[in-house]
């Protein structure tokens, strides 16, 4: 499962997303690029999805991000802003709509009961939820968000609170909380190799009965990215979603890129 | 009464949870031991019984934990996010819903107010409310959590708001509050032994007119933990909840520990 | 009007509250007690009242005691938490409900908004409303709580909410705001005796056109309570809360008790 | 216009109110004054109106003042309960609502937004809307709540959320804020008279579009406050809203003196 | 698309903005000012609309602004109250409501997400949504509130959130945010004019799919204004709204300096 999503305007300013590819400043390139590569879902804020979506419905999955957060007033202790909801969902002709939380963040409990209504209604409506979890606030290191024991933590949040696909980012071997560092130690849990983490977000994650998929982050070399993506799938991941890797580069070049990355899922590339 | 509850994946994080009994990462595992070893109800929050409820419902009753708190930001005073309502209990087949409150939080106004529209709610849909009544806060020092007079408040106040069965932990001989402390010495009211707190328990909850259960909180040897259900059942209280100690071994041993407690209840054992 | 109430359990804890006599942790108790006694209702929260209503409804009047606060985490301005609404009152049979609010609080204005909507609905459900007006917050003394200025400006709030019976402290000789100071000063108004005080009340609470009843307060020696209460009567006031005083002694002697102050105030006793 | 307002019971404590003439203790006697002086409306809240509309109604047109502020904790950002509601007004007879906003308090917003719902359901019921703005809080001098930038600024608020009737107090010759003083000197705005201002609140106030009424504040020797009323009628105000002044002597005095205002506003007296 | 836009009474206050040209004060005139200029329409809040709305309702198509902030605690992170809504526009036969969000307030979750409930009912209405986005609070600089990179980091914003007539100020050639700077220094960016600026504004607001129309600001000499008016022009932008530059002066004046920024931009003016 390969997802493009493309929220970093919002998330982050256009600028620092499209300066380097300013064909993605128009909401219609996504969906182009998304159709082109075959991806097997498009995800976005309810502004780039109706701006295109009377064009290209039909022609790839849609999955509306419901709530975003922007870096004008960074605050250590995050919640995102409601932005759609499940009927723009069902009038823009999704198959799913989108929620990020941030456990750790002082705000998580809002998130958390948003999250829990968006949930069931999504669910009443035939959507599935696709939940970003991702550790952020002032209790939380930076090493710490990525860290093996807190990305399982927050990927088992928002499983118990009955999201069906999981997104997280790939977790390092870092062990952040002490109680936890005891476990991992005791127990000898598998986590060297970032295959070896996969799994253990898998297994941690009901056990392979939710769908977690994982994301790429910051433009990272295409090399090192594709390590990644090989890792995903041999510890037993469902897919990955990619984006400022994707779209910040001209359409051919992506292509070729998600191209690559399907082929590892699929087995036809190594 | 013997209750299997598996909500700590969510409070404490999954490895700390299952890393030494990794079959208990699935969700289904738990259905099954509690199904195995004859509890009275399995409670657990929503991600947990959606994932397994097609399959084993009907075979044992259920709780849904409707409230639940994590610790990637561990706030002195703490409230615990809705995860799911009376709604989702009726969709799952539940008997009960169950429900957090930490008297001494400074939020414990938002507690008791959910706690008593949940309670409306589930009486009209013809559930019992099951309340984990467990005292925390600024005010309260970690010992004071424990202590007598701070637990038989905590189940008088659930018992006030409308709960029928109440689970407290087991109380300390320790006395908290100045203002008690002068009762319990002017009518010297016995609380030495856990036996004779269990029984105070059970009498300043209304007599034993409402249902008190204890949990037997972290790990502990086995013949502490049977010495700890005979003073319960001596002291007349109306059971056990049993997570941590029964679901992190492996289920043989895990069947043959709650079989011996069981046996305490039903005087098979002694 | 002499009233039962039977909250502190709520308010205080259980033991401090019924240790004196353990007779008085069963909720059927104080029915039992109030219908001997031949009190005009019993008041108490939705536990203590749906535990012995199926038992007792219609041999004594009942006023649910909607809100309630306790002392586990015990701030400087209180807010009580809802604990059952008109609905509740309807279901039980009860003539009426009461509610906390804490005049100087910060959180005052969630209470009177709180009171604004209970009376509402209560009126219109044909319920009488009982208002416990209490004086308390960071910017009132421990002693201005009962001043004489202080307290009828409380009951001025309640009246002028809506309420048509308002429970007060019995208030003393102190003046506690400056500016109220310099008027009771000026028109020399007569507060020096207890019967001039309630007197005072019953006349700045629409000079009596609101129902004012006083309240006991703390275990005082039985002549004092007699005393006060002839003060009450010879004010003008119409009755007494009288609630520790009596529960907290064996019914015998509690039934003695209050046959003496109801005799006072049917004037049988002098 | 004369309107007799009686929430000071609410806003100061009733003694600070009526200890000068006990008469007004009782809430009828305030109708009958309001009454015999020909008072064009009453203003007063819940509870006042309540106990004595059975009697009076159809009497005289009255006010229900919505929203009431206490001084038991004088935060230095005043926001008032809501007391009453649009529904309560219909119930009584009403012929209009009555609300107070706190220009430059932290808590306006609330306020604000508060009288925008009130404004749209009155009118949706065929009632007018008094609004009383007073500006206050922390960031305003006491000087500067009279000011006349600042009184023409919370007139304009009020104006602009859609009042009818807009009451302020009667603004002196200070400009507060910088912004506004270069331009009253600019402009060479008049302001040096009582008239000039009371003319000046008319024409900022849509240059005579809607209604104002000024309030007389605090009780003050007789002739000022004729002499007020004149200035009030030679600039062009609508009438006045005459409170303490009134209702703090005794009937007979507080006849003559609103007859006297009565008839300067009619010219009858100069 | 020249807009004239009245809603500093409320923003500023009345004398700082209709001293200049006392006939302002009235809310007719601005009806009378903008349909004899030929804008293209007139926007403004509650009060003024309801004003006049009966004597020029379609002559000109009308915006009611449904948010409105005052200065009067003019607080580092502002939040706007809501005075009217998209049933009071509907009421009185206007074409949009217009809606204010603060980009970098710490208040702005609430903003963003009163925007996406009055933007859906709006579109459901039939109503077009006419945001002004401008940055400001706390985390932001004087001049960041203008720099390039925070004012099209706030269009997109209002863009994703489903605005389609979205309101800035004019840019500076500042960039604000460390993370933008790198951004715009790497792909030389241009930036240095105000045409450059207008056309990167409208690249970045979804490449020209959405409409940006930008505003004057405090009043300026008459060659500038023009001067970015022909930017405006030039970038690419949708057009203006002028709203002291036109209604501080006399009429006659106003008149002609609308007839010439209109004459820019239909081209009969160079």
């Amino acid at each position: 499962m390969v997802i493009l999503p493309v929220d970093q305007g919002f998330e982050h300013g256009p600028a620092r997303c499209f300066a380097s590819n300013p064909d993605a400043y128009d909401p219609r390139y996504h969906f182009q690029l998304a159709i082109e590569a075959g991806c097997n879902a498009y995800a976005a804020p309810l502004g780039f999805l109706e701006a295109g979506v009377t064009d290209y419905c039909g022609d790839i999955p849609l999955i509306l991000k419901c709530n975003n957060h922007d870096v004008l007033n960074d605050e250590p202790d995050p919640l995102s802003a409601i932005t759609s909801w499940v009927d723009d969902a069902l009038r823009l002709g999704c198959v799913a709509v989108g929620f990020t939380i941030y456990p750790g963040s002082t705000e998580r409990i809002t998130m958390y009961e948003q999250l829990r209504t968006l949930t069931q209604e999504a669910k009443a409506a035939g959507l599935a939820v696709v939940v970003w979890s991702y550790p952020r606030g002032s209790s939380i290191s930076k090493e710490g968000e990525t860290a093996i024991d807190v990305v399982t933590y927050a990927a088992q949040i928002a499983a118990q609170v009955g999201a069906t696909i999981i997104k997280v980012k790939l977790p390092s071997a870092r062990v952040e909380l002490a109680e936890a560092q005891k476990v991992y130690q005791q127990y000898e849990i598998p986590i060297s190799t970032l295959a070896d983490r996969v799994r253990h977000v898998i297994q941690t994650t009901f056990n392979g009965r939710r769908i977690v998929i994982f994301s790429g982050g910051a433009t990272v070399a295409d090399e090192q990215f594709f390590g990644e993506v090989r890792a995903i799938r041999d510890g037993g991941g469902f897919g990955s979603i990619v984006g400022r890797n994707s779209f910040q580069r001209k359409k051919p070049e992506a292509l070729k890129f998600l191209d690559t990355i399907i082929g590892i899922y699929e087995g036809s590339v190594r």
